[in-house]
């Protein structure tokens, strides 16, 4: 199994605020860029779990906010599956910065899968190989939170 | 025909930048938050018009800046309706602070109506009362830009 | 002493995304409003602190979504206090609509306060009667979350 | 002199909207994310340049909409300077898709430059290399709009 490379993302101006920093808010936004190219890189990618008719909804969103990141920086997050079950998942995030590698901020997301109508679905029955990757990559560790 | 309101925003700390002060880029979602309050005002709230299976494009958006909107301050918006066609309008934008009045920004947006298929469509035809409205309101002055 | 009102905010066209429900992100930000808007009906308005030089950060944002909420809707955010002690709170945050008071979400924030040389201080000594009004507020319950 | 690159930038989840494309304020921020790489690329990082304590707010911004871009799309953003002054410049921007090269949107941004203490000031005069840049960038070619 390949190894899925952290997410670089560049601060723009506009994720920062009047304290000089980038905005908390951002942070979930930055989780939900690196939870795409998790699973762009696993080879499910979102627009194509969608057009299969499910969606991955956020149920519950965290991020501990260790140390301010400032516009000009680039991020680097890593992203880990902490749980899976057939009908739900968390991940779990570590933001540094890429250049001096520092801790900036941890968070989660935990998700569930529904169908067109918004009812909860299966994905191990659904979508048996993506359910096989995220047990493969699960770290069995406690939520980073 | 009852005068409609001009629309009143508390500026939000999310919405301010390192520069101290609220980011160019929100003024153009103010003007969506005016242009929906006017439409609301106008008893054709836009969720209604999307009902109908009818969608409000942006085809165009801009704004000028004259003095920095900052956090703690109450902006008031005044839209008015520029220019009317059975398949286009266009809105003025003008915001004030609510305490002094001083004109902080300018702008505008452009408009055109699609149907379910996201094909043209008349509005004189589809919703002629909201078109008379549009008329009604139209300044008739050239646009604020 | 006064009972500290619910926030009332509309819904954006903006802050949804496209799977027609607000963005996950945003209840982030509507805490952030909620929190401003709490502060200053309890006469401690955050730009005011801010002229002090204290600076108020999040140390931890969370967020469960039960519901999902909607364009066209109107929220209803109750912020209480949940933890207070002279460095550090935490705020809850329950998201009601307004028509049917649905609970759509719980949330919480942590916060510590900083000087402008952004190191640590005690609010209790720089701002005693702040200090005094978390005190008199904290509902002593656990966390929301 | 080296030819700058075009800006390439994947679309994200959070910037679409109920209509189910990007929505149309993250242009006016996608024209940032492509003005700070031209700047970076031409070796005048921005946060160098405010670093020197000069400031260069966005005057006027506008946008044509000619085409959606939609989520799993990534936009190829190429730049280019329209006007120089000592005082005052305007950048054009042409929002392609990477995968077509369909033009999905014009757009401009004007900018002057300020001083820290937010008067204008002469970029010929404070930073005559950036200046010289400019001018021999400059298409000399109407605004784009």
């Amino acid at each position: 199994m390949e190894k899925i490379k952290p997410y670089l993302k560049k601060v723009q101006y506009y994720e920062t605020d009047m304290m000089s920093v980038v905005h908390h808010s951002n942070y979930i936004r930055w989780f939900e860029e690196a939870r795409m190219d998790y699973l762009e890189q696993a080879q499910f990618p979102y627009q194509g779990i969608e057009a299969q008719g499910i969606f991955i909804p956020v149920l519950e969103a965290s991020c501990k906010y260790r140390q301010a990141v400032r516009f000009g920086e680039t991020v680097q997050i890593e992203t880990e599956v902490t749980r899976v079950s057939s009908v739900r998942f968390t991940l779990g995030y570590r933001v540094y910065d890429k250049a001096h590698k520092t801790l900036h901020a941890t968070g989660s997301t935990a998700h569930c899968f529904l169908g067109q109508d918004f009812s909860p679905l299966s994905i191990q029955r659904r979508m048996p190989e993506f359910y096989q990757f995220l047990r493969e990559h699960c770290q069995k560790t406690k939520d980073l939170q």
